[in-house]
Order: structure tokens, then C-alpha cells, then sequence
């Protein structure tokens, strides 16, 4: 055996967690070492819960959030404002901006962003559905809430462009300074931009004085 | 629904993840969905590599080291030095030696550690089938290598004493200022045990002149 793992089958497990994003060779062995402790249903529940989300997950056929149902609790919910959509990258995006209680919108979940190094161009992510989505609903307004990066920058520009013949209201959330930042510490971009995009003083104060 | 999930499939996947140790919901929830990303038969393999390990992982009847076959390959090594058991609380531990490459003798997997806080008592690890193997096998040393801990030390004393009525040499691994560590920040009790112990100056360049 050239390899210092003492069995093939624990190898397989290791190799197989050391795929997963941000997990090295040795925290996998802990983590496989701990499932192997565990008792079998135990271990069983594990893997049953990751296979049976794979299989039975379902996207909302309007915003494309991961959802149980055809249309997500979001979308079939009669409280949320229909003529709103809000525009993310993907569903922990969603789940960001959910735990704001900030918005009562909907969403449309791109599924991804363009990024031409990455190889993923407008079709591979749902912008056709949005454009459909603004044709066939009565949308009046559509806000980006991409990352603050070039993609996100080249995404609501293709976007911004395909909706625009559209009589709609299209803004991009706030960039600035962050609650809790020190000026002294905000890069110059971020500066530069909370100055241009000032808001007047009262308006400034609506989150926190509700 | 009152979680942020926006679904119970994801939030089951994500629980379970969480269960692991050193991972957290927000890791959790990016592996999940990292997972689910991926093609189904990719994550059949993930799935399927922990159940097979689960279920069809055997340890070793000497060493009771994790094994595919009856007994592992460092017990069935003919060129290993049988007349020398080294004693560890895990499998990792048998992992991290022979990595070093300078134990040529068999191991012990004890599966654990006396810890009366955790319940664990000497009857719950591999002690008596230790005494056999003393008993039955022809050992002229037995070396603990279990961590330099209250617990690690009441277990290398229990064994001590086990051990005492049969004509063998016992050792225990020597503790010391770690390489590449300084002295000045090195803790009181290492510092003080490394002072002991201290070796002769040819027999502490033995390992790095070879």
C-alpha cells in the first residue's frame, strides 16, 4: 500500500469530503472518522438527507429558488408585493436578503453570474426568464442585488440593456460604507461612491428610527 | 413556513451537515449546496463512499487499527518487528507515526482514552486485549504513545500497571520542546520535563544525522 491510509474504503471517504469547498485531507479524516463513530441509522440520515435533496429538490418555476414545491413560498405567498422583483445571484442570496425583513418583493434567482473566464455567458443563466417574467407580469420595478465585482458590474449591465425597452423603474441596491465601518479603514471605491450616492439625512435614518 | 430555509429538503441536508464537528450552519449550508450542484452521480459517489465505508469497514483482530481485510497490512507485514507494540488512543494516531517512517514495530489501537468525565472507563477501550496480546505474543516492549494529558496519563498509568507483573520493557515517548520551537515561548512543564529527560548530545542527533 503506498498511500499512508490504512484502508481503501476510509481513502475513498477521505478523497471524497476533500472535494467539498474549503475542506482539506485532514479535516476530511475527522470528519469520516467522526461518521464512522456514529451509529449506522445515524449514518444512514446522513447520506439519505443528501440524496434525497438531490433527487427531490424542486425550483420555483417564477424566481428559480430552491424550493419542495413547484412554486416557492416566496412566489405563492399573497402578502408579497408582485410588482417588485428583486434580482440575485443564487438562493443563500435570497436567504440573505430574507433575514432582513427589509424586502416584500419577489425574487428572481439568476443561478449563477457572467463571468467569460468561467465560461458562463447570459444563457446559461436565467436572464430569458426575467425578460419573460417582466412581459408577462405586472412588474413595475426590478432591483440588482449582484456582487459588488466586475461580473456582478457586467451582469446588470447585460441586464440593465435587455430590459430597458421595458416601461420599468431598474436601480441597484446601495453601495457605502457598511454599518459599523470606520471611514479611515473603507477603501477608496466604496468611499468614493457612498459620497456620490448620498442620501438626505432623514431618508438616511428610515431603517433604524422604524 | 418559519425558518430561513427555503426548503425543508435543504434544511434537512444542511441540519445533518451541521452535526459534523468544526462545521457550522453557514458552512453547512455551503457545502450542501455545493453538493447540489454537482451531477447526480458525483454525489452518488459521496453518498455511497461513506455507507460502503459504514458498512463494510473491518478492524484489525491484533491491532484493532481500520482495516479492509481480518488483519491490517502493518500486522501481515512480515518485515515489521513483532517483539515491539506501540500503544495509541486512534487510528489517526497509527497514521501520524507512520508518517514519520521511524517505528518499524506493531500498534495497538486502544479506540479511546480512560476519561471518567466522558464515561469512558478502562473496560470501554482496547486494555484487556492488550494484556492478551502481552500474554500471548512475544513482546519485549511496549511504548505509550498517547497524549500528553491528564487523561493520557491516567490511561499510561492503568496500563502500567496491567503490564507491571510481565517481564517487559515499558516506555513512554519522550516529551520535549518541539522542533523548530523557541524556548522562550515554549509552555513551564515542557520546558521543565525536556530539561529531565534531557539526552546525551550524540544520542539527540541520531534521527537528523541519518
Amino acid at each position: 500500500m503506498n498511500s499512508s491510509y490504512p484502508s481503501t474504503l476510509l481513502e475513498n471517504a477521505v478523497n471524497q469530503f476533500a472535494r467539498l469547498p474549503g475542506i482539506g485531507r485532514k479535516t476530511a479524516l475527522r470528519l469520516v472518522l467522526f461518521l464512522l463513530k456514529q451509529e449506522t441509522n445515524n449514518v444512514d440520515d446522513f447520506t439519505e438527507a443528501i440524496n434525497k435533496l438531490k433527487r427531490e429538490v424542486k425550483y420555483c418555476r417564477h424566481c428559480h429558488n430552491i424550493s419542495d414545491t413547484e412554486v416557492c413560498d416566496i412566489c405563492s405567498n399573497p402578502e408579497r408585493d408582485k410588482s417588485t422583483i428583486c434580482v440575485v445571484e443564487n438562493i443563500r442570496d435570497v436567504m440573505a436578503i430574507e433575514n432582513t425583513t427589509q424586502f416584500k418583493g419577489l425574487y428572481h434567482v439568476l443561478g449563477g453570474i457572467i463571468s467569460p473566464i468561467d465560461g458562463i455567458g447570459p444563457s446559461d443563466i436565467e436572464i430569458e426568464s426575467l425578460v419573460t417574467r417582466v412581459q408577462t407580469e405586472s412588474v413595475k420595478e426590478v432591483i440588482m442585488a449582484l456582487s459588488a465585482t466586475m461580473e456582478g458590474d457586467t451582469t446588470n449591465f447585460y441586464i440593465y440593456r435587455k430590459l430597458q425597452p421595458y416601461n420599468l423603474k431598474l436601480s441597484i441596491i446601495a453601495r457605502g460604507v457598511s454599518i459599523g465601518d470606520e471611514i479611515e479603514y473603507t477603501d477608496e471605491v466604496t468611499l468614493g461612491r457612498s459620497i456620490l450616492n448620498r442620501t438626505p439625512f432623514d431618508e438616511s435614518y428610515k431603517l433604524t428610527s422604524k
